[in-house]
């Protein structure tokens, strides 16, 4: 297969948009998008569009609204992993040869609640596999078997919001104190409401080509190095620990790119909850098992630090529309290494990692990995 | 890309499945898909689940029943052609070399009631695009222009519930008289209730692979000589007559396979209504614009004659899961071309065409078109 080339991005501010659609949250994205890549609407060839709970063709609503129809558009799920599968397939596309030219679009006007992952038995009845449950599960068991404390948890809190101070698409742009973070409401002991990630809305898209094309964008055209999707096997949560999804996502995406997870610059990964982004290191290989919090206390994942994390505040501050939260990631990612991240840039990033995760990030989950690895 | 076949297919039998599932419902057509392919779960490498209204991760939910799990599956959906999408999707991977066996599925349990194409405007929201509103007018306009009459209309009903006796899978197996569906309740003037499809929940399937392991199945296997997808521009209905997408997606198709309509032996179309069957013929280029109604009388369309359409008992009498029903389409052609097909089989079919349509089949709907060749 060739090389394909992410040629423009463009997001929404992420936020509580009560008056407005997927389609004017959509325009927005996919406008900013084509002005980046400096392309016409009627230039793009295949359209693919993630979205989660907003109705019947969205990417036709969302796309026409901005000029981009009369093109193959093609709608994907795959929860929380929606926009990286939209942006996965959009590269399957330029990568076969079968378009010159892609978009692809996230969207998610979000309803108020918490996911409920659609598990049957009666252990999920209980409340089980409603989200921060879970988290709280992940976190108190990362407790036991490596002392982690919810201090450390907690400074992911603080850290992403700190990121996200610099970022002016993020649904938050405000710090919180470690103890703002660990006296915020109890929502699933021992994690506090400013552990988890906020409920909002939002757009993000990119646009893909060849190599041939991408070349006319000089340093502009960010590679994508590697675009890889892997899924669970759909156990339940009481078999933890499986075989980790993650982990051997990543493993064949380092593979095909080439680089390892130490060559790493900078990286987005799907911090829904604060331990999640810390188990997200130990999968991704970041660290060994159970070091997380060590990368943590050595500032290692914060900005400054050797591999910042989650620069645009991630999902717990920039936000978590769960659609479009795949596309919002490889934004951020090739605003990194093309040096257009303002106050939050990792100084000279050359290769960046996105990892995104639906229904679950672990094997046990049934769920969906979509890691991606950049380069310029 | 390289060349694409299928080898194996398996449906439910279309019908209300008032206590099943998606799951339930998937598990019978993904499982006599594998058997079909004389495969093991393990061996897939991809999926792909088209489905329109059943909530998050369908493709999960219904393929880890099957044991087919921990590998990348994507959900898609394309309003009624999200099976014909998912099957797309599972070509162009085969195609491209990114796996070596892959499943496409689709799956659907129907709401009660009418499609509701979700546009906004006054004339939308008087019922001008509820689906059987839009049939209607476009049955009037044939008549008036072409001379075509309500008895040639619904003769396709006949013709169609005919070919129906002779499928097992089909939702409705009996014969109906041109005076049954004349004198049948009115839905959309002129448009009675037998001239429309049913309501229906479903899933079907199809297995496909590359040219190398496709050699281990002799005949069996079938060759995707084509398979293209488009999209409309999605103009008001006001704006009829537009250029056509069907017209220009099955020129794209019939290149590519080499093939033209006048080499096909049998074709599935999507009636979802009567008329709609009548206005593929002309948009697949079978007949003149305007010659529809001639191809009926003389029995062209019908089992027997040169180019028999929806031997399945098409949308109208098989059946219409929306998110099922491309894959029916496939299976079907699949089971003609391999002299499978029983009672129903087109003597020595050697080239079939499946159109699959969602959210309208013609250029104006903003809607999705996917055509499919095949051949032995």
């Amino acid at each position: 297969m060739r090389e394909v080339y992410v040629i423009g991005v463009g997001v929404a501010k992420c936020g509580r948009y009560a008056d407005k659609g997927i389609e004017d949250l959509g325009y927005v994205a996919c406008r900013n998008a084509l002005q980046d890549a400096a392309l016409d609407p009627r230039d793009i060839e295949g359209a693919f569009c993630g979205n989660v709970n907003n109705g019947m063709a969205p990417g036709q609503r969302v796309l026409s609204k901005v000029g981009v129809m009369g093109i193959p558009t093609v709608n994907v799920e795959n929860a929380c992993a929606s926009g990286s599968t939209a942006f996965h397939q959009a590269y399957l596309s330029i990568a076969s040869g079968l378009y010159e030219v892609a978009i692809a679009a996230g969207v998610e006007k979000m309803a108020s609640g918490l996911l409920d992952l659609g598990m049957k038995d009666p252990e999920s009845e209980m409340g089980l596999v409603v989200t921060p449950a879970w988290f709280a599960m992940e976190a108190v068991r990362h407790m036991a078997e490596y002392g982690t404390t919810i201090e450390q948890i907690s400074q992911v809190s603080v850290k992403n919001h700190r990121h996200a101070v610099f970022n002016p698409n993020a649904q938050f742009q405000r710090e919180f104190s470690l103890e703002e973070v660990l006296n915020s409401r109890m929502v699933a002991d021992p994690l506090t409401l400013l552990n988890m990630c906020p409920n909002g809305d939002g757009a993000a898209a990119a646009i893909l080509c060849g190599a041939e094309k991408a070349k006319r964008y000089g340093g502009k055209a960010i590679r994508v190095a590697a675009s890889v999707m892997g899924g669970g096997v759909y156990q339940s949560p009481r078999e933890t620990p499986a075989p980790d999804l993650t982990t051997r996502t990543a493993r064949k995406a380092y593979q095909i790119a080439g680089v390892g997870p130490e060559e790493l610059d900078v990286a987005e990964v799907h911090d829904c909850s604060t331990i999640m982004e810390m188990l997200e290191y130990e999968r991704l290989e970041f660290c060994e098992k159970g070091e997380a919090g060590r990368l943590i206390d050595e500032g290692v994942t914060a900005l400054g630090g050797k591999l910042p994390v989650n620069p645009s505040g991630g999902l717990l501050s920039r936000g978590h529309p769960i659609g479009a939260t795949g596309l919002y990631q490889i934004s951020e990612i090739v605003w990194q290494l093309r040096g257009d991240a303002g106050g939050r840039q990792v100084p000279n990033a050359r290769v960046g990692l996105t990892q995104n995760a639906g229904a679950g990030s672990s094997e046990m989950d049934g769920g969906t990995c979509n890691i991606n690895i950049f380069t310029r």
